[in-house]
């Protein structure tokens, strides 16, 4: 690179030169143990080759959006297979599994009625909500903070209503997935809590930090002992207005109309493409995504992000033409955001064959700068696992990396008992819920250094298991 | 805080729910160290109640860009002035200094003569530039990649033509920073070192490291030892044009049309703002950015991140009631783009008053998630002020920030010989050059989160300082 070569012409003198041309360039591959020098030849391949940014491109533009059972979520598996076929790995199939098929319908609408005519907010059914009867429901509105509040408000305060939870993500929390998590539980039981004391319906603020009028949607589950309501997410913008038009007593009632409804499942599948292990190729070490979204935007940060740096991590380790000793495999995991069936059934087939998942590490937490890993595993066996994993925490050292313990992947979550370890790719949390399973989430959201640093953590960390096992 | 006490009827339980509570939320003040407590207390104020983010939408909107001289660049030393005062420091003052004063005039124009007609590139004239006379320069182009091979064409192969420097930023580089500072000399000197060479104008491939069509500005300086030459920087996606264009020899020549000017100095100020210290006045911990920014844009990450990040810092610690033992500073520089007079002035007041300047924290990397601080000095003291500093870094442990030896920022930097210690904050800096210097530096790119986090470490920073000393 002829750049690398002309400092000796920006007055420093060649001296110098050699001085920055040896700290800086880490494609300085003199006097380095092997390991860091296969680890610099990664980062320098996925900032200068990397498919991760253009496969993104073409699957946030060209299949867009893909909720399990939709047309475009069956374009994406036949993308994902045939992306994966101009690799050139050693195998690459589709694995069966049966999805939910849960459907928008028409744009909800919501009204809000008041002594100066009506107010409409943008909104979006939570995934999984009945529909309202066709010409909509109408209510008095009750905000809610907290269980507590819910609780002592109990029939009397609550029967015939509309309740709109309205406790936000707290901000203090550094890591936003921790106020997401701890926020959450609105969006997945407030429907059902609200109908065990009668409410007619469910308004959920939607789970961002940030104040904008994008509608965040997610999943949601009923209980069966009370009435199925119909449940949707308005904006944090909405959200302050309806709050602030309930403080100054303006709303007279709510309309809300949904028209989303559950079909039958629908056939889908996992994609899968592998490397061969040349000494252990049943213990795998597997990279993976979800390659289903919600059905806005383009699910560029979620997870499209993931798909594309896990095909990624091979197509870089490929075309090194590393041979690994246990077998590599990138999953696209089916159905993550409603159902999971594509994790279930990736892992059932696992240990049908009895398949040791040496090391399974997931990426979907969006393709932000990488900031480290967390690892988690069985406890009969994790102390041990984390114990030799940390001991390449070392080889991250020039990438500002931390390897700590914590969650790993939905999709992963169910290879936890087959006692290898598991690990989430983590990088920096503070835009991810700006976007998450709203509109917003786009492709030109996305970093193509942030997104392709992150394939190369992922790929560093694969070649570190492969070289050193566990 | 309601949200923070509704855990237990998640599910997990009272139990973990205490578990959680303690280790989730940093604002458990219990057990902790009382620094420990203080940190915690400034993070959770300034993701909370900070005026960061709506005083940048202040500056961004209300005043813009603000270059030098410029009469947008008086209106932010009164803005900023105004805004100190609504806080309730000590002091807040105006510190006059004279500033150059270039202005862009009419619109750059640029058109690719080809056998096919005209292609026109989008431009932004180089600051300090001449301009071409009233109806341009028109003349063949010859494109550089590295001085080596300008100083082998030379004379017979540059005079007369028009030199297109295309070195790119080297993308491996991790820190995107290292990339810039061994590309920019061709901004910085390309003019003259081609004009040595007879060359009439110069094009300089924008400081970018993204594809995209913004031209990015910025400072250059002429040697008067050759003609001064007008000199423009072209986008990314303009300079693989014209690239690709030259190989297939498609060009006939280049036409461009510079308009700006350099008018006499001007006077302008440094914005100054302090919480007077009980014990040791005298020694001053200060806290800056640069008012004034390139003319296009917002100049929102450079630097209006760090010149509201500054004032909040003062404001987050008098909000917080914390009587400093030093006196702690807000210097809001003015000239850092092309001149440094603001810094250089500052510099030589502290010296005739025999101020001591303890710590300087200049924030000028960008409103991005924080990374760490950089630390330099004057080598007789720096060894020692390092090591004690260090000390400190277990403190933000929590949130992940490192402390390095490296560069702190232009504008503290004529204090380097008073023997204090020099930091600069360090964001993440992987999206910052796709901003820099351009139209597209505006508020909408800069997060609110990060941005507040960046002024938390900062005032953080300066607290530790201030309780123990160097």
């Amino acid at each position: 690179m002829t750049n690398r070569y002309s400092f000796s012409s920006l007055g420093p003198g060649p001296f110098l030169t050699l001085i920055l041309f040896f700290t800086l360039s880490h494609t300085t591959y003199a006097q380095k143990p092997e390991e860091g020098v296969m680890i610099d030849k990664i980062f320098d391949l996925a900032l200068t080759d990397s498919r991760s940014y253009e496969w993104l491109r073409d699957l946030s533009y060209n299949v867009g959006h893909r909720l399990s059972g939709s047309p475009s979520a069956a374009k994406a598996v036949q993308w994902g297979k045939q992306m994966l076929d101009t690799v050139g790995l050693d195998k690459v199939w589709l694995q069966p599994c049966m999805v939910p098929h849960w459907v928008r319908g028409e744009a909800e609408k919501i009204a809000i009625k008041t002594y100066n005519g009506e107010v409409a907010l943008t909104a979006l059914a939570l995934g999984g909500s009945v529909p309202t009867p066709s010409g909509g429901i109408e209510g008095p509105v009750v905000e809610i903070r907290s269980w507590e509040q819910l609780d002592t408000l109990g029939a009397a305060g609550v029967k015939g209503k509309i309740v709109f939870y309205n406790r936000p993500m707290e901000p203090t929390y550094l890591k936003t997935f921790d106020a997401y998590r701890y926020c959450v539980d609105q969006r997945v039981h407030g429907a059902s809590r609200a109908a065990k004391y009668g409410a007619t319906g469910v308004l959920v603020r939607s789970m961002n930090l940030r104040e904008d009028d994008f509608p965040h949607t997610g999943g949601m589950r009923y209980d069966s002992n009370y009435a199925l309501i119909p449940a949707a997410a308005i904006s944090t913008m909405g959200a302050n207005k309806l709050h602030d038009m309930l403080q100054r007593d303006q709303v007279i009632s709510l309309w809300m109309q949904l028209n989303c409804q559950t079909l039958p499942d629908e056939p889908s599948f996992n994609v899968i493409g592998e490397i061969r292990g040349t000494e252990r190729p049943n213990d795998v070490i597997l990279v993976g995504g979800h390659l289903d979204s919600w059905d806005v935007g383009h699910g560029a940060h979620d997870d499209g992000a993931g798909v594309v740096q896990s095909m990624d991590v091979l197509r870089l380790l490929h075309r090194m033409g590393y041979r690994p000793r246990h077998t590599i495999r990138c999953v696209l995991f089916m159905n993550e955001e409603n159902g999971l069936r594509g994790g279930r059934a990736y892992a059932a087939e696992a240990e049908r064959k009895g398949e040791y998942p040496l090391c399974s590490i997931e990426s979907d937490a969006g393709g932000f700068t990488p900031r480290g890993f967390t690892f988690e595993g069985d406890d009969a066996v994790f102390g041990k696992l984390f114990e030799k994993i940390k001991t390449f925490e070392p080889m991250f050292e020039p990438y500002d990396l931390k390897f700590k313990v914590g969650g790993s992947g939905a999709d992963i979550s169910p290879l936890k008992g087959m006692k290898g370890l598991l690990s989430g790719y983590s990088p920096d949390s503070q835009r991810y819920f700006d976007y998450h399973h709203s509109a917003d989430d786009t492709f030109d959201k996305v970093n193509k250094r942030e997104l392709e640093l992150g394939t190369a953590c992922m790929a560093a960390l694969v070649y570190l298991v492969d070289k050193y096992g566990l």
